[in-house]
């Protein structure tokens, strides 16, 4: 196997998926969430977090941002880290895959073409009402699912959705599993304990017992979850070929719906992709949490970032943003069709000093 | 060739395709046009065609309409026509070809996933101001044409937009052509008179020269145009796969905007597909327009609904409604696919069935 790639779990898949074609598609949200200060890095300002998603696909499909000034970025202490946006271009570029835009919910709609799969952004789910309508955003992905499979081979599914993994850790939560400073996040020194009390009051003033959250899927993610979640697990069992989740812990919330949905649902043509940032984060523990759920393949792409010069990439490897807009899914489906790590790096350092530059 | 296929022009397209995978994307848009009394029979009055857009695109993905309570119909004389839909979908279901819905402006949205282009409808031509956008309605459509072309060997793009034929009318007259009395029409009676002073109307409305709107065709769909014109125009350039505009004589005017963006636009893997109620039509004249603009073949279907039981589709044979949805491109991709007329005939009559029935 690819030095890059580290794979937890069965190897099977990655080997079924060589040569062939993919497809990312990359579905956005937004929350209220996000809003809360000092939960997501995934924005330079809480207010800002609002376009991180709609200038991440705008960034992926044009190379450059209509709906706000500059690209996303993380800042922690005055050091800027650009969005995984530039990983994922790099990638989704040099290997010439196809890519599509769905919208669940973003709050600033892209100057691209989109799929609507929802319109309206969720709320902050401290209300414990966080989503109105997640069983229809649920058949709606389906219905796509379903279409966007006879189109290729590989369904590769990211996300953009700032504080994604505190509605991600509501979901876990409500679906009963123990995740409790598992999650991962977009800053070094991940927020576990703001996070876990933001999930608590959003239970609390659902009004829902454990048992009933549990129970029932729609009623968990509306109450505490995020539009991305019934979008990306209908997409993933509308699909008819394998199903890579690009994403981070975001991404075992979606599993954890889907078991919910469909006890039987057959784990073997789907896969989580991320990158090494996540997978060896000593703040969160993505595999502890996929293990409660099903045997499920979790494969992590190492990017070399720490032989990078740029020091916006060099961050990465001190912690910052860590994952988002599909990144570690875009660099394995690359790699599967030939493209080398090494080549991803370069041409992300080429992508940071074109948008910076201009 | 097939029998049931009459070609105007090269028969090359035709070999070139056979067999190959088509996607059948749906444009779907609504101008205010469409509320003049008498002008369409695109929806039973002149308020419900706000709705037959996103009825006719609900009909083609789940079987039933969601925005209406019943499928959109043309009403002449107490006699009732349904939606060319009804083929479209027999033809899509048969020959199992994706499916995929964009809306250039449709008034009402539809009730599943659907890729925007642009969100906001045109408005009446007669004020001579119809479009707000059309350059960067073209532009969405440039890279939507891009990425839809990575997926598929053959992109067919059919339409519905009702009134569409006179906003097509509006752009030909704009661009020069002589059309006068060779437009179709979605109802026996076909209303040339009442189409010719509403486009004059808005060509001296907008406030421009004829040699002003000849020379500027975004300049033209705004003034006198409607969105799916600019959409469907964008992405049959920015595909790098064969295109078949599905639809009558308003894919006319799409060819004759693509023209006039780029005057070196190489035709030869482009062709229009439409039905044998279009190309045989003794009140509107197909050929004739589009000989005017380039050497482009016309592929016309026959279904030989005159060897139908159900009143509704021996109605197409007598002038009602003739073509809208990509009626006669869907059934081009599935006669590739080789699926026989008959096969299409009976599905639709079952399809009719169905849905009245319920």
């Amino acid at each position: 196997m690819n030095e890059a790639i580290k794979c937890y779990g069965s190897s099977e898949m990655i080997q079924k998926l060589e040569n062939k074609d993919s497809l990312f598609l990359c579905v956005i949200a937004n929350t209220l969430t996000s809003r809360i200060n000092g939960i997501t890095g995934a924005g330079a300002t809480p207010e800002l977090t609002d376009y991180t998603p709609a200038a991440d696909v705008e960034l992926l499909m044009l190379g450059k941002t209509l709906c706000l000034p500059e690209i996303p970025k993380t800042v922690v202490d005055g050091n800027s880290t650009p969005t995984p946006a530039i990983i994922t271009k790099a990638a989704l570029d040099l290997a010439d895959i196809p890519l599509l835009v769905a919208d669940a919910g973003a709050a600033i709609k892209p100057n691209i073409p989109y799929i609507t799969i929802n319109e309206t952004p969720g709320g902050d789910i401290r209300t414990g009402n966080a989503v109105q309508n997640s069983e229809k955003i649920f058949n709606n992905g389906l219905l796509l699912g379903k279409v966007l499979s006879k189109l290729t081979d590989h369904l590769v599914i990211g996300e953009s959705i700032p504080a994604g993994t505190t509605t991600a850790l509501g979901i876990l939560t409500a679906m009963g599993y123990e995740v409790d400073h598992k999650m991962s996040g977009s800053t070094p020194e991940n927020p576990h304990n703001l996070k876990h009390s933001v999930v608590i009051n959003g239970l609390k003033c659902s009004g829902y017992t454990a048992e009933e959250l549990k129970s029932d899927p729609f009623l968990a993610i509306n109450a505490i979850g995020d539009p991305m979640i019934p979008a990306v697990a209908g997409i993933a069992m509308g699909s008819s070929v394998p199903v890579t989740l690009a994403g981070g812990t975001q991404m075992t919330a979606v599993c954890a719906i889907i078991k919910s949905i469909s006890p039987n649902f057959d784990f073997n043509s789907l896969s989580i992709a991320t990158t090494i940032f996540v997978s060896e984060d000593e703040t969160s523990d993505i595999n502890f949490i996929i293990n409660q759920i099903s045997d499920i393949s979790i494969i992590a792409v190492d990017p070399d970032f720490e032989k990078s010069d740029t020091e916006g990439l060099v961050n990465y490897t001190k912690g910052s943003v860590k994952e988002g807009v599909g990144a570690g899914g875009a660099m394995l489906a690359a790699i599967l069709k030939g493209i080398s790590v090494e080549e991803i790096r370069i041409k992300s350092e080429e992508l940071c000093k074109e948008i910076f530059e201009n």
